[in-house]
């Protein structure tokens, strides 16, 4: 069937030398995923003898059509795929489920031109690129995420990994998959609140590193919280691309530069440890709370003024994302912090914004200042 | 203490871009340790901010002077270093040791600066190597291997693996170490059988890549089994090149120059799964009649004469290694050489020698040639 040009999809680059891929960001359009892999599969070493796929999606994701589109996508180019389905939630992404997903490639006859196909969130991302990454020392993987989430974030940048029972995302490496395939359609199936989780990844783009992006965020705000599949591209595919720009200067976080990226996160980390994973705070959640709060550090320390944090707060209430931590016990969180991966010399480092568009590294703010801030942020909101 | 030239450590530089490190082949001489170890930590993005390590090591070699020479060292560049010791042998290169020892390293506080040290044969080198390769997305490596198949074989080329149930070295990946330092001294704990296994890789250097090197360890055979310092650095220095040079062509084992390697391993392998892993055959014992087995197939393809079985035969007997498969049923061979992971298009792949020091990858040999050689090599030996 013939398709217009508006329906092809968006192709992102991730330049990564040997290692660069494509994401195509569509709206349905699941035709033109054979077209699309096929280029991908033959670009790389291990997909040119591609003759077999595991497909991994989770029990929720399995009901929807998208583990039999890519398939029936495979069947097309001469791949015969096998599905496997594990229970959805983080309780899967661990050592044992990634032993039983070697156990089933056994069981196949997987060689290593077996391709593994991503299809779900990002537990099954990061799952399935962990086990992609690992068995015979590297399978080609292909990324299909669902989820604002995965699709803004996990997909991009090869990081892969699993769960020990108290550390998240310890065990891992970095694999880059060949493709990604997004279809915003998937966003229908959508919980309200995952999708306002994917939000707050978006919002922080805008922050970090395109203060135009922001500004079209603010004006399309009710088209995107309305789904509309022109606004959900946009989006994706710019957050895509703006993450694929960092990935690409610091493949493997080793510069400081892919830090930018943690805006957000090293209050927000805090808070989703403290208030207990899965809890009160989903990761989306933590992350609006947390650039707020480092935003309100960033005035202190005369980084910006007032009136960026307040429009920064204005929409991500807007995208109806948590804004405050009122309530929250302050010293759990600053013990949190005082771990945090960025830490160096024993000083704890954010990344915090200068202007919008515009973040920085940075270890200028005392140990007191932040418990200061932590006090007053915890503290009971004013009338 | 000051040092003699003649004690300085031979140097072997393994190229690699980015992830080229260097192997150092000594006789004793630790005191030379942390000058050879403080450039490659420094060299290395996470061997630069290296506070502490872990030292992996198994209950043989626990009680060697070993893995207390490498703390020393460590100590004497401020590196504290605890020791994890695992029990010796096949067993222990899974993924539920693996497990353990991730957990050992979140409970000693080690992030992506944590050197992890493998002080033993090929099971720690490749364990220790698999968990440095995915903790935290990859620690810094060093590897003191202390057998001479893992001096001239699994410590050169950064695959690290584990076992599953049924399958050797499935799991795993590639991962440089930032040094290797190899001390000859360490030959002198060996049992006479494990030494022999490591001089059947040494010989296959010789065969594959440097025909001098083949005339050298005829001429020098009874220095080597007398395990004369200089003759054991000499054959630990040049194997550890010529595998590097090989490596350094095809780190991921892509191009198929790596295959190389695997001159007397297709029949060897086939050897080692039929007699059962740690049964009659060890693997150093098994690519001995491996590469009999195949250089009789050479003859059959008129590739080499017989005189070059009869001389390959001649040293491998005097390094008291097994060269005849007499016995061993034909039929599980083939089968097993038929799932060999270089086969390609439903055709049996081997190495085969062209010369001394020449081998090349063919998939020449019919599967009913294959079967004839082996009816007649597992037959009753002439008289």
């Amino acid at each position: 069937m013939p398709r217009s040009l508006e329906d092809a999809p968006t192709t992102v680059p991730v330049r990564l030398g040997e290692r660069s891929y494509d994401i195509a960001v569509a709206d349905g359009g699941w035709d033109a995923l054979p077209a699309f892999l096929k280029p991908a599969l033959e670009r790389s070493w291990a997909g040119r003898g591609c003759l077999k796929a595991l497909i991994l999606t989770d029990d929720h994701v399995a009901k929807l059509p998208y583990p039999g589109l890519v398939a029936r996508a495979l069947g097309s180019l001469g791949i015969e795929a096998t599905t496997s389905v594990v229970p959805h939630g983080e309780a899967s992404k661990g050592l044992a489920t990634a032993a039983g997903l070697y156990e089933e490639l056994v069981a196949t006859a997987a060689d290593r031109h077996t391709l593994v196909v991503a299809v779900g969130g990002g537990v099954i991302g990061d799952l399935g690129g962990f086990v992609a990454a690992t068995f015979a020392r590297g399978l080609p993987l292909l990324m299909v995420p669902t989820t604002l989430l995965a699709q803004v974030d996990s997909s991009v940048g090869g990081k892969v990994g699993v769960n020990l029972p108290k550390v998240k995302n310890i065990v891992g490496s970095f694999h880059q998959p060949i493709a990604v395939w997004i279809d915003v359609a998937s966003l229908n199936d959508l919980p309200d609140r995952e999708l306002r989780c994917g939000l707050a990844e978006v919002v922080k783009y805008g922050v970090i590193l395109d203060a135009a992006f922001f500004d079209s965020l603010e004006a399309d705000a009710e088209a995107i919280l309305g789904r509309r599949p022109e606004s959900l591209r946009r989006i994706v595919a710019r957050s895509c691309e703006l993450k694929a720009d960092v990935v690409s200067k610091d493949e493997r976080e080793e510069t400081g530069l892919r830090a930018v990226l943690n805006f957000g996160h090293t209050i927000g980390h805090a808070v989703e440890a403290t208030a207990g994973y899965g809890g009160a705070f989903q990761h989306g959640e933590a992350v609006a709370v947390g650039m707020v709060a480092e935003s309100r550090l960033a005035e202190r320390l005369g980084w910006v003024g007032r009136d960026f944090t307040t429009r920064l707060t204005r929409l991500l209430d807007r995208f109806g994302l948590p804004t405050s931590i009122a309530g929250l016990d302050p010293g759990p969180l600053l013990e949190s912090m005082a771990r945090d991966k960025k830490n160096q010399g024993g000083r704890i480092r954010l990344v915090l914004p200068r202007r919008m568009g515009h973040v920085e590294l940075t270890d200028a703010a005392e140990t007191a200042d932040l418990k200061n801030l932590l006090d007053d942020l915890c503290g009971p909101a004013p009338l």
